[in-house]
């Protein structure tokens, strides 16, 4: 068997890991083919292919970014479910002449969407759960989070410093557009005062309260964690209104620090090398047993797949049940509702 | 209510972790008293304590050792089995004088047999399994064991520019006397060609091989990571002879690292603080409810208990069938038999 | 004798290094009294002050942050050169009545000009040189600075990965207002390919050029390191204006990062441990020696001092015949100009 | 000019950044010719190269190891030395035949001597200092040392969370075989109690008595930095001994780490990238320049060189006089003597 193998979407620590993870299952176990396809699936129609062994697979394992390289995919997207048959025609094409009987996609919501949109079509697909995010329905974690977590964490220890040497609020910012996971977790992990995601909004007046009740204790300074993607009513990133707002509703001066990109580059914790390299295992074990239009996942904490038509166009999102919520707040975190 | 807390045996990152976690959530939410017990055991029949509040749980998340103290407790055990029935209750009689209402036990293996030798004389306990190993039976994983394998895979990461500019084997023993768990987690996250654990033994003549076949692909370097409870048949730790075997039946030269403690200390990772945070607000959960008796334990990925008597006295192994082994070999690894 | 010590300005890794550096030294070796002033120069006006012994000077080493907090020193300063002597007065006042023998200030720039201040209404004051921005005239390196390059340098590796993966242009804003050290050393270190300082300022085109060249050369991304204090010819910061110019005029992808104030916080590195150590045992010989008014410095690698009177209201900057740029140039790497 | 290049002896972080600092130079500023040598002094023989050009130089900035591949010397210089000419000649002839205008050694002592011999031979040669040790006679540092402390200390901050947890004396052996730089920066910097370098020597009684003083201060715990290189009056190695010796006369529980290989492999700090880059341009320098026969070096501060000649056969030793030592002391640290 012949398969090709491409990463698409935002860069992610771990997506190397999972490209020698199913290229190496397949060639020493399986003896398929493999052939890695550049820059995401633009390159899959312009046939921009290289063919990967032993060789180009070795020393990748804790390396960051992709070997492969990876591309926006929207346009893509478009072509398949464009009324122009003549369009997703070209990308059949592009997967029969390149000799394919499997095509493996990485990458995170829109790429799970995209490769279902191929399965319908007819190709034999399986795609991985790439997302720092941890948003990706049907998986109880993607590779990549971890990684990201220990990142915002890291800052979030450093942050404690400079707050309590300057008897300051210190509101860091982090990734997570819908989904607060990243939020959540290193916000937990890092000894956060307060810790607001998407998912549950925000009320100013409790974040302020939250910051009073610890100054009133004595405590003077107080770490904010915010996800990107807590907005205001009107749309606005809530993080320059907070600054704004706790400095005047309790007269601590406060600072912000927008983590950004630096979450998503590196090399991936230990954790994501094996969570990475187990799911790109069984993906080949998928292809090999002819199982395909899946999405590999984890489930009860064991490697497993699930359909990719019931994946595609859903999102994993925080609920005020999580256990990490219910047990914060049993703490005296705030949640900021 | 008032609980008493303390940790027993070796050190561990994220048992301060733990320690903030069950008083947190029993000061905050539960209204409870907390006492934390110095040294371990020792600490409970010399009525050694401290009161802990919100004040001395504070800022303890993401510190290594513990703010209680630890001591060995094989004395301590020895009295609650012995026939002298006036040992046993001099314990009982130190947690009455405590006033206690349960007395929580952070440990490994020897701990929960401790902790529920305790539960057998009345006492109401609860344990919080602690180790690196991860070899406490009844969890799937242990707080503790997600640093360790950083820590080794990072040490991994180094040897690796040394094996290949030197062209060598570089051997590197690992923490684990009886499981394998570290020495699997790390080999495979640190891309290791050769991993040695106790469970499967090993064959030096397989292990020659594995690394002979790599030299003829053209890799004279290789990385064989080895736990410390890898013995010969008469009993010797494998690591030595290993480094004279290599050299001798390849003709590379053999260099070992031998990382010891540094396993063991510093910071929790992000993912061992969270674990530690869950299972100490859990612990204290169960004492609410007051089903005592149990250990904290993570079951299918989430937070559960299990009774301490279905724990005492096992251990928790790596086998043949674990899903890293499978993969590893997969792609080539060797597991030495 | 009996010394004070304080801390001044933003926070900065090895304050706590220092504290312990002086105050160690004063105690064990020199048997004198050491009171730690909290708050910066408030707390000693309000006499807010904690004897400082072998306890409190324990386990402090590695620890970011400061055990005496910090405050601005503006109004302090503005006390000191009033035409109103009975401000300075209350100074001298608080001074005598806590029965300094020496009061050490560590801070940056305005610290040095205050304590120099000091020094000139009679007090007997000694300096220490704290900032991450490398910039105190006087000294050829202040601790903290180290630090700061190696958060830096971590988050610009990271960033190469995303750059590359995704063909993009990474911009990443350092800390320096006036001074581009951190720009440089990080942007040195971190591989960058163009780096901006406050002191040479910048042209756009030469920007651009540098970034076409190499998509020239088939390299599609770039890193860019700007100092935070590279500015626009209307005042404006060069980070906005540059992510859109850069990619309106080479239509590549641009990005920017904004690392801000994990850049301060945090435990120091090992260099800046070292030197904090040194600096703040030779405050201890200076005020042994009775030779007041000084900044302790380094000089031509060695530790050293210097009159207060020399430092105070000057800046060290970089210069184009730095070592770093010249050496950066003949690499092809632009510096803007 | 067309240049040669090579490493040789053992592994250090850093190797690769100077190989791109002498490279890019050569290459970007003067138009010269670069070649790289496999395998050290071996690869000059076998003339085993590979053309240096801007593509194999880009991203091996941050890169442990050599790209190059290095090897132990001594056969080599052997030849030079031999009274057979006919050894040397070959020598001459490969770097002949190689059409080389000067061949730049990256190395340490070993290295420097034997790239002295070449020069005396007539070659055209440039040393360039390379070891974790810092015992180059002639520089003020070597690149590797800084990477080689951080991870020391690293390590040994892991080591006061055990100590401190179990009451235990932690001892911990670091590289350093005549010189005892590493244990010296690494200790101070980790907070040690006891420092040991083969410099000094120890005496036992000494050793003892400091952690009998700190236990009775109330600090059972103890951290004792050893350098390998320490001996017993009968030529073993000082850190078993030690172990039984204080855990004897002290009663306190003591155990070793020997931090071994991982101290010399991994990326090298921001420092040493930036020492490594500009000690490799100032190499490319001196050979447009034709100052042949020259170490580049670190003097008071600055890159300069010094003949090759002066550094032969020496070592750069810690002294007592050195001001960490003298530091170290006024504060109370023990270095055994």
């Amino acid at each position: 068997m012949k398969i090709g193998i491409l990463s698409s979407g935002g860069d992610c620590p771990g997506i190397n890991a999972t490209i020698r993870g199913v290229g190496k299952t397949a060639i020493t176990h399986y003896g398929m083919e493999v052939v890695g396809i550049h820059g995401g699936f633009s390159g899959l129609l312009n046939k921009d292919t290289e063919v990967l062994d032993e060789h180009s697979l070795s020393g990748i394992l804790n390396l960051g970014g992709t070997i492969l390289g990876t591309s926006r995919e929207k346009g893509f997207r478009e072509m398949l479910t464009s009324v122009d048959q003549e369009k997703s025609q070209c990308i059949l094409q592009a997967y029969q002449e390149l000799g394919l009987d499997c095509l493996v996609c990485i990458g995170g919501n829109g790429t799970q969407k995209t490769t279902n949109l191929l399965s319908e079509h007819g190709l034999n697909v399986i795609g991985l759960p790439k997302t720092i995010d941890n948003d990706i329905w049907g998986t109880e974690i993607t590779f990549g989070f971890d990684t990201a977590v220990n990142i915002a964490t890291e800052a979030i220890d450093r942050l404690h410093s400079t707050a309590s040497s300057h008897r300051r609020v210190m509101l860091v910012e982090v990734m997570g557009h819908k989904a607060g996971w990243i939020a959540l977790y290193a916000g937990m992990a890092g000894g956060a005062d307060v810790i607001l995601v998407p998912e549950l909004g925000f009320n100013p007046e409790v974040v302020n309260e939250a910051i009073r009740e610890r100054a009133r204790k004595g405590k003077q300074h107080s770490i904010v964690v915010v996800a990107e993607g807590v907005k205001l009513p009107d749309k606005r990133k809530a993080t320059d209104f907070l600054m704004k707002e706790i400095e005047e509703a309790t007269g601590i001066e406060t600072r912000k620090t927008v983590l950004g990109y630096i979450q998503r580059g590196g090399n991936p914790s230990p954790f994501d090398r094996n969570l990475a390299t187990q799911l790109g295992g069984y993906a080949t074990e998928l292809i090999a047993n002819r199982q395909f239009g899946q999405m590999v996942c984890v489930k009860d904490g064991a490697i497993s797949s699930i359909p990719l038509a019931e994946v595609a166009g859903k999102l994993k999102l925080v609920t005020p049940e999580h256990n990490l919520i219910i047990q914060g707040k049993r703490m005296g975190i705030s949640f900021g509702v």
